[in-house]
């Protein structure tokens, strides 16, 4: 008798147990959705002030999700007169970073949208599409055609043209406040 | 006979310098039109990444023009809560700066603009009023809604949301970038 409530305790506990560990772990599951962000660009940023305002909010950014930095080798050597030939060896060399992710590409003729468009955008692909989500960013002259083709998106940042260095400041402030709202954080307007 | 010669030789010679100097004064007024830029904004900010680019571009645009950046006094140690009482000690400290100024507030609900407008833009306002161009950026809450009414133009930088201490490194970007326009320097895109 004694023995048989033993083992009605032990199942009870164990039950409970399996049933807790199922509840947390679907939570854990909902709320620490993780966004694959990866930014990939041709060469390391000139501008040493801008290059510390990237690691600035890159750094801000890994505090809330993840992202991948990758600057890919840029084509040296090469008169500027050559341009497509530029962008093509550059665009070879950002095209082995891709796999099947979802390729977003800054281009000054791109669709222009909120901050908060930007951050349910995010959302959105992120969790539809369980993909990557790819930024790329050109060089001094720009992205290539057939990367322009093959992305996803066309992303522009303003009306203005920035400076392909500065706008890559900006995308990162960008990424980083899309974090924030995802996350209901407090950020500066 | 020769005194006479003397005089008209003198004559020739004050005439013919009287000439050129109209000339060249005038030549000298079309070529150095300067523009007087103006910008200011409340408190000194506090991103130390973002204030060196301030800086750097400060540097570019004064090889090339001439702009004066005034950082007004800040209102300190008031809650936030009283975000209008805090505005209004800012735009008092602003409106001290600013005397028959052509004013353009930074505002994201303001008109955007391409760069190469931007420029035209501001060329044709400096040399059509004469006035200074003064550029006010508001701090944390924004600016007040007097000096928005007071402003000769309202000025969005993009439909996203920068931060207000991001924007005043892309507005002096933009500044420089719109005198390398005007001044038909190459400029990076």
């Amino acid at each position: 008798m004694l023995e048989n409530a033993k083992k009605y305790i032990d199942f009870f506990y164990f039950y409970h147990y399996f049933l807790w560990t199922i509840f947390l772990k679907r939570k854990r599951f909902t709320f620490q959705f993780v966004m694959k962000l990866k930014v990939l660009w041709p060469g390391r940023t000139r501008n040493r002030e801008i290059r510390s305002l990237e690691e600035h909010y890159l750094n801000k950014i890994n505090q809330l999700g993840k992202c991948q930095l990758i600057q890919v080798k840029e084509a040296k050597g090469i008169n500027e007169k050559f341009a497509s030939r530029i962008k093509e060896i550059e665009a070879l060399e950002l095209e082995k970073r891709l796999k099947d992710d979802y390729i977003i590409c800054l281009f000054d003729r791109g669709k222009e949208m909120s901050s908060l468009e930007f951050a349910r955008f995010l959302e959105k692909t992120a969790s539809s599409s369980g993909r990557f989500i790819t930024f790329i960013v050109g060089g001094f002259l720009g992205l290539d055609e057939r990367l322009l083709k093959r992305a996803d998106f066309l992303l522009s940042l303003s009306r203005m043209t920035f400076s392909h260095e500065l706008s890559r400041a900006v995308l990162l402030e960008q990424i980083y406040r899309s974090l924030t709202i995802i996350k209901g954080r407090h950020y500066a307007k």
